[in-house]
């Protein structure tokens, strides 16, 4: 399990006053970032280096609780899932201030070539550190 | 069946240079904020006039295909199902240079008092707004 | 002249329950992209196609009046100036409903090789695209 | 002087391939943000406890070098001025890696009431911090 912490932003929030939906998977992402810090150069590393990318196949979210500004998310990752070529994320946003979870999120992933933008396997140092993530116990399929 | 068109614009794109996960949920919020413009006020009205709000409870997306900068995005509303105090969305972003689909979206939301953010009964004008985007035959579950 | 109009989203609405002062400078570039329409691919064929931009070296913004979800903006854009390889745009805010005026902005731009970042004369297409922008009489200083 | 640093995120970055340059003033003021960090609640604590806000007014910026995905930037903000009811903020964003200074922004904002976004005299806690960015020797008006 991987744990990344950050603040909402005074621009988070929306016309209703809470973080707007779509921020919670810039949240999930920008906590992915973080994870990759041990490769060498960063996920930017990967990206810019390697024109290797993690495009977003499929995302499901649910909403359990508003996130205000002032609150502090705390991004748990474990990985669910480790294919060939895609690798599905679960992340739980945790409210740190009440305690309460503000949204849990599956997230796969395909390992791609940016120069063509087609799927390939995923990288054995990729796959060396996401294999740290995969709980030794099965995830729980019931809260998504 | 409600539609909205909208260019990819410059700041939408990311490091790997398509249009970032996070954004698709832009697009279809932006899409269903152009869908109540038929209401006093539109969605504004709806959220500065009567404070009542659509906070989304589940997403669900499937990618289907990259978009990039100078493409435009057609987003397709249809209502699947209609609650006491809830909605479900769902979403076809087609991209319409080439035809392609690039993403499909399921989007609950359910009608809340946002001022103390608890749900609230779906009010007359829009329900009976919605009602128009239910189609007369029910959607297929097959693709989401 | 040329000029733009665009509702304020859902999105750009910060904690103070304003737009987001940088957003200002996303309406103007959104502007910007639109202005570009006549030229082939418009925006998009500069920047994607023959791999030209215009970062911008310098903006002021003088903020006259909030922006708040439900206002409608208007984006009305003259060139100040035009060098060999820069080009000073300025743009008025204007919000439709009230009609004061929100903010000016002077943006600076350089036109530049996207591959290298150096700067490069102004082609000629998009010379004579922004030569219908500048007015006939000078543009007056007081106001910035 | 007070300091902030961050990295550039994967959604920071536009179709030209560098940081969007309205990016740039969301940087200022995440840092600005945390600078008020010692205040009881922080920035939130001023903006959703107390009701008071710090509108920007005028914004001068001048981009000097383009920041990447991968980049790291320090803010580091000095106060150039501080009125009965007016602040303004030097902002100098410098890229990590290389050193150079990518950006200068001079950020003037005026305290307000938000509930009726009327200017108010800057509250005693808010001047006694900002007192401390005031550099004993003036800063350089050569630079912007």
């Amino acid at each position: 399990m991987f744990a990344y912490e950050r603040p909402v932003r005074f621009e988070d929030v929306d016309a209703a006053g809470i973080v707007f939906f779509s921020r919670f998977l810039s949240y999930c992402h920008e906590a992915m970032e973080a994870l990759f810090a041990p490769l060498d150069g960063g996920y930017a590393g990967l990206i810019v280096g390697r024109r290797i990318g993690m495009p977003a196949v499929r995302v499901e979210a649910d909403f359990e609780a508003p996130l205000r500004y002032g609150d502090v998310v705390r991004i748990a990752i474990v990985v669910e899932q480790l294919g060939r070529t895609s690798c599905t994320f679960r992340h739980e946003l945790t409210n740190t201030t009440s305690g309460t979870v503000a949204a849990r999120v599956r997230h796969v992933v395909v390992l791609s070539d940016l120069r063509v933008l087609q799927k390939i396997p995923i990288p054995d140092d990729v796959r060396a550190l996401l294999e740290t993530l995969v709980p030794s116990e099965p995830v729980s399929s019931s809260s998504l």
